[in-house]
């Protein structure tokens, strides 16, 4: 019997963390990557999206690559500026993917998206991506209490902005708690003492039918066990064995009465 | 004086580690899921793509998706099932949004990774990828020793398949302990001793211009040393709130000759 459990018991103050959270797209000039990153933001449960001064928004590119998340989309508000953007934000995390002078600290994407949920409690904060040329401007940078990096290959660090906002969203979704997800099917494990008949009636089946020589064992049990228990054997699965166990030593007896 | 470091000393068994993972597409739909899915893995200095049957290879599409990365397009071995793309691993991870029966085992993608990983001391390991619309058959998810899930928003659980090898291969480095990036610039720290000495200053700056009274102290330095010990002065900066304190004593002398 199979029990597929998917439990999602959030508490209120986990999401609530994740409603404290708005991503910030600074000067994207790819429609299609404002898109990917709402649905980056979507899958994660985050649905705050601010742009500052895009190309082009809204655009038929931006919509159909957000899939599914065009909500986030049609909620996205514009602005003119970053400061504007930001204004109402307790804690600035700026996605840099290279060192920048004055700044107030630096940390991995991990640190920094722990740091931010915890702040969220006091209001709003915000992740800043810039644009995907050439990153934020040191202006924007000035404006951001911590810069994040995603640890990346020295001779390849870029990554897509749809996906470098998938990392942030991920990362701020685990450190809010939020890491539940399905769980593996769960079956009927057996006990110990239904394990040591199976191993009784191995023995005497591979007995009988001679591939084991009970005066001469070498190491065969000791291995056998060594696989068994490292798998915590199910109900069902000791009777598939026994079974086994039970055609082996009707083929031995019916070659007995054959060959007698 | 700044000294941007940026220190990838990584060991030889680190990046060995990350040699030893492959990534498997089976089934892709979209050639660009294709390229993303490189230029994903590269970021994370993963290089090994293999393909079970995608629908259109190689293709313009997923080189210009590749962006840098077609030399992990390039490298990409195409293969007629799974099971021959994934004969040589010791270890198989199948990445997978929902829960499904008879499998070995579930985790998240971090868990996951990190298993991986500490199998890759054994050989390669393999983390597969279903088709975009349906994900891995009943078939190919039989053939995974473990289920690994990116943790996500109930409502709307679908990532981007670049997405999802996004963040499989950004756990997969941060498993390997290729966790490092740039660090914050590193100025001279002020001494206790240069901290006092400006308190000191202040104190006498701000008497003098008649904001302090010594008489009535209230909460003032109090407040103004909670501020100061959490920032971790720098010798520079000390420098300037002295300058600073400097030229209030000098305005507030001014004022008193020229009120005299």
């Amino acid at each position: 019997m199979s029990k597929s459990n998917v439990s999602h018991d959030f508490t209120e103050t986990e999401v609530a963390r994740l409603a404290d959270v708005c991503v910030v797209l600074s000067h994207t000039s790819h429609p299609g990557n404002i898109g990917a990153a709402a649905r980056a933001m979507k899958t994660m449960g985050i649905a705050d999206l601010r742009l500052v001064n895009p190309d082009v928004f809204p655009s038929e590119i931006a919509t159909a690559r957000a899939s599914g998340a065009t909500d986030v989309l049609d909620g996205a508000k514009v602005y003119e500026t970053l400061e504007a953007a930001i204004a109402d934000c307790v804690f600035v995390v700026g996605s840099s993917a290279r060192g920048r002078d004055f700044v107030g600290e630096t940390k991995d994407v991990r640190s920094a998206c722990v740091d931010a949920i915890a702040k969220s409690a006091q209001g709003k904060v915000a992740i800043v991506f810039g644009c995907e040329m050439s990153g934020m401007t040191n202006a924007e940078v000035a404006l951001c209490q911590t810069l994040a990096y995603i640890p990346a290959n020295d001779a390849y660090s870029s990554l897509n902005l749809g996906s470098a906002v998938q990392v942030f969203s991920y990362e701020l979704r685990m450190a809010a708690g939020l890491t539940q997800g399905y769980e593996a099917p769960e079956f009927q494990l057996a006990t110990q003492a239904d394990i040591e008949r199976m191993f009784s009636h191995m023995e005497q089946a591979l007995t009988v039918s001679g591939f084991f020589n009970p005066e001469n064992p070498k190491r065969l049990f000791p291995r056998l066990r060594r696989l068994f228990n490292r798998t915590r054997l199910e109900k069902e699965e000791v009777d598939i064995f026994r079974g086994m166990f039970r055609s082996i030593e009707e083929n031995a007896a019916r070659g007995r009465d054959g060959s007698s």
